[in-house]
């Protein structure tokens, strides 16, 4: 087992390794004294995992009860939060009792968001069953919900006491949804980990995912302890994700996170390689990279329409839009764009692919 | 005009005077520079004060757009919250632009939970229109919504960039509107501040808002700073509340806030003095003072009553409860009862009446 200490607001530990679902219990109870513990988990989740985590919470002598919604990103909206708030105020869960989230990043963020703002903020352990959850959404205390007119568009930043991250959880994800991490991963090593990008540019491996856990969130647990609420260098994890959510967007999320970052990715590395920001090259190497891992790299739709979406974001500081260009494989800076500038962008790097 | 500056997470400043209604577009553009402006407001106070407050914004350089929801605390619902948060994505509200809540508690908090979570915070200015929340909801950064099974069960701490507290807008509230703020008024007075309890004791006077209300707020601020996420000392500020929310939950919310509270002032009161825990005769010195404010003092429910109420609270630990006991006014002091023993605690109180 590997341990990764975040010192944000609050003070937490990730434990990345096997067999780790049948210990939440006690790894728990080293931190939190026993109390009623709210399990929130997904549909799908649930009957995989949740009778593990259950009867490990209880033998450590927490009390659970348990409450799942439909798996799926349709889950993540206000309409959830309400369920899982009045599921909390019938189960008299006080300030001293504690959520856990076992599931993918929509159940951490819905579980996340219900743990910040019930009775003004409860204490939340989260267990992390995908690739992409494991590497991206336990870090950082962002938790979010969907608005009609957008991703993640309300939320609240809040810190875990704990991350939990059972690596054997991830060796039996479908390959798509496995690939949604590598999209990640691939991006920190863009970011900041040449090593990281060397070692998974044929492909994540299954039999490394320890390993190339404990990068990511090392990387991001150094990136966000730097700048907790998201006001300055935290943007570099954006990178791909600006053009990637306004892809996922315009397929009205049919696209999913991983693919879209993907095709967000190969598409701003074009344009950091048109505008001579990046080295020559860095184009193909990244879509290779993201090839190898399963991962699309062409977005289907035209500059105008990538430009529209990408304009109305939350990223957005008035006129101009903070871009994150990749300077070589290890190193990013943020650019702002002018909004009136970033369709004539998207189109001639559209225009060379 | 006084001004009383609060230190907490966001240093911010209250101001209180005559005719700042009007004042608002230039008192906020002295702190933000000009942006979006979303004034958030309900049916009844729009009808009054909203184009006041947007002429002078607009007039300052903010651009305003105006969402509007049904007056009373049936709207203090996540229903309501989804709406606004629905408005502010449809008009493109961005981290860099502000809300202006305008109107009393329900208005602050809607708004002010809203301002907390939308993009995952944007800031907001806060105009209290009534006694209520001038005096209490306007300082402490508690924002809110209740939910089926109880009186603000969920939201956050949040706090605002300014507070406008024009007093004109207090001088035509209705009697009992305007009761509800002396409750809070006369508690202030009751957990630290004797001078304020002897002035305002036959009545709050009209003609005295500016200074009753710096008092609170001063006396409020002080406790809040002290304990911004409410884990100690600022469970003083919860003198009569404890009992007043069951009361007030009891009633299906038919009893006003400041009713409520009166009532389990008056009847906390009487259990301090009964336990020898207050001088003799408070319990008739605070009674004439609320009857004096046009408050009652008798609760209408049994001691069982209120005590299944109170026993369900957020404020629970554990098997305890703590309330806040008056000493003398002007001092109070923590003490946790046993669950089991709050039926018994309220029947002698009652049964001595």
């Amino acid at each position: 087992m590997r341990t990764v200490t975040v010192e944000a607001s609050v003070s937490y530990q990730i434990l990345i390794g096997k067999g780790l679902l049948a210990a939440v219990g006690t790894e728990t109870a080293k931190r939190i004294s026993p109390c009623k513990a709210a399990l929130i988990t997904d549909s799908v989740v649930e009957a995989l995992y949740a009778d593990t985590v259950r009867t490990s919470l209880e033998k450590a002598g927490f009390s659970v009860c348990t409450f799942s919604f439909p798996a799926g990103e349709a889950s993540k909206r206000i309409s959830t939060l309400e369920q899982i708030l009045e599921f909390l105020a019938e189960e008299e869960m006080t300030r001293q009792d504690i959520i856990v989230a076992l599931g993918g990043g929509v159940v951490g963020d819905m579980a996340g968001f219900a743990a910040a703002v019930y009775q003004r903020g409860i204490r939340f352990i989260q267990i992390p069953t995908t690739f992409l959850a494991a590497v991206d959404s336990s870090v950082g205390g962002k938790t979010a919900i969907d608005l009609a007119a957008g991703k993640n568009m309300a939320g609240a930043f809040y810190q875990p006491h704990l991350v939990v991250c059972d690596i054997d959880t991830l060796q039996t994800l479908p390959q798509a949804t496995f690939a949604d991490g590598c999209a990640e991963v691939v991006k920190y090593g863009v970011i900041g980990n040449e090593a990281l990008f060397e070692q998974v540019k044929d492909g994540c491996k299954k039999e490394e995912l320890e390993e190339i856990i404990e990068a990511c969130v090392k990387m991001k647990r150094d990136i966000v302890m730097e700048d907790e609420f998201d006001t300055g260098t935290r943007q570099l994890l954006n990178l791909g994700h600006t053009l990637g959510h306004a892809i996922e967007k315009k397929s009205d999320f049919s696209i999913t996170h991983g693919s879209a970052v993907a095709m967000g990715l190969s598409l701003i590395a074009q344009i950091a390689e048109q505008r001579k920001i990046a080295q020559a090259g860095i184009t193909d190497r990244i879509k290779q990279a993201l090839t190898a891992n399963h991962l699309p790299t062409e977005a289907p739709y035209s500059a105008a329409e990538i430009a529209q979406e990408t304009c109305y974001d939350k990223k957005r500081r008035g006129n101009t839009i903070t871009f994150v260009f990749p300077e070589r494989i290890g190193a990013c800076r943020l650019e702002k764009i002018p909004v009136s500038a970033v369709e004539e962008m998207v189109a001639a790097a559209l225009a060379k692919r």
